[in-house]
């Protein structure tokens, strides 16, 4: 019988996963990984893994999750070491929840090996804190659709404790969310940032604020939109980023 | 000039440090780091850099801010490579943002490298996600505090797409928190898991519910508490973490 990691391959540049992930992707002798996972990232297994393109975050599959959860368990229960390879973390938006559910019906041993969660890259590509004692406490995790239905009430409940929004897969049109959150009160000033293939080499910043966010192009998936005040913090930044962005 | 990096230790287990942080942490010429940082992890760092304890997350400090902002500064433009190192992430309640500043100020260049966040570690122990997209699609990351203050209002405006909360800093009376998250809404029966140490040899887990959080025996810091659906799914372990726990 084998185990199964479920391991987090962090952002994208292969110098963030974990020391942890490298060495159980450089043992496993099966690697079911998502589109997001990079190229230099997979050439950290072995020569001798076989690579299963399984399936992709964020929209379109490869294979159902039903069968990407058959595979773990067939492999599990087979071969030696099983490495479930996710961008990101696993426990953000991976279906982790699922795939440990079928593992534990199997009677499979599994392992979850942490990975750095692609708001934590964005805000490091942006030199911004996502909390600040001074401001921000809290930070919700989010994606696009769910910030879209936050609420007066929610926004008046959490104003005094500042929160900065992580919208995960903000997606091509800004203008919903960006719409939604103005309706829910939050002021047209709102400095936001998105932060497209963070840690990558095509990575590429937009500052803006809510006023103007509707109105930004979309940049390449896998992006991430970050709103609050904590984004203030780069103003200083923003011509010079402005200008990255063009020349890319 | 030196560069000065924001480095993420991660949870504890010196194999969650990220490959950049080890790379960058072993050219430090200074290492100034927080209490929070194991002996393992400083172990890392070359023998001839020289190491400054200088803060204590959660708490008591070693150093007032402003202090560690010189010596960043001083160090910064007097030495090669200057690390920064911290706990978990630098963004998440970090510090960070005061830091970055006095950088800025000082036209010294900096770089945040990022690192797996308590909460991410706390659920890879705890063998649960944090989201999971039929029931739970946001994740607050939030304090003891902050989370005693969510109102009812907070509560329903979210109630229709659970979210979990990542309460940090739980502190050693877990009735508080409990009794608010009580008041707004939150059944008695929503599942809940502290995870005390993750990724450490002395690692605890508890599992419990509302009902039960506030009569639990405080566990170490630093400990993550994790409220929500999610923790449900770990409920087949629960008597053999129980035991675990009565073992340590």
């Amino acid at each position: 019988m084998g185990k199964v990691y479920l391991v987090g391959a962090g952002p994208g540049d292969p110098e963030l996963l974990t020391v942890k992930a490298v060495r159980v992707l450089r043992s496993a002798d099966v690697v079911l990984h998502d589109s997001l996972v990079s190229r230099e990232v997979l050439a950290l297994a072995s020569p001798t893994a076989r690579l299963l393109h399984v399936g992709k975050r964020c929209g379109k599959q490869v294979l159902p999750q039903e069968e990407i959860n058959a595979l773990l368990v067939y492999y599990g229960g087979t071969v030696g070491t099983v490495v479930r390879l996710k961008g990101g973390d696993p426990s953000i938006f991976g279906r982790t929840g699922e795939e440990i559910e079928a593992l534990r019906s199997a009677g499979l041993s599994f392992e979850i090996v942490p990975g750095v969660t692609s708001v934590l890259a964005a805000a490091a590509s942006a030199g911004i804190p996502l909390t600040d004692r001074r401001s921000t406490s809290q930070v919700l995790i989010t994606t696009a659709h769910r910030a879209a239905e936050l609420s007066q009430a929610w926004w008046d409940s959490v104003r005094h404790a500042d929160a900065t929004l992580a919208i995960y897969m903000p997606g091509h049109d800004y203008r919903r969310v960006c719409q939604s959150l103005e309706e829910a009160g939050l002021s047209s000033e709102t400095p936001c940032v998105i932060v497209s293939c963070a840690s990558l080499r095509g990575q590429q910043i937009c500052w803006t604020d809510l006023r103007h966010l509707g109105t930004e192009a979309p940049l390449p998936a896998p992006a991430l939109l970050i709103v609050g005040e904590v984004a203030r913090s780069a103003d200083g930044q923003s011509q010079e980023s402005r200008l990255l962005r063009q020349a890319t």
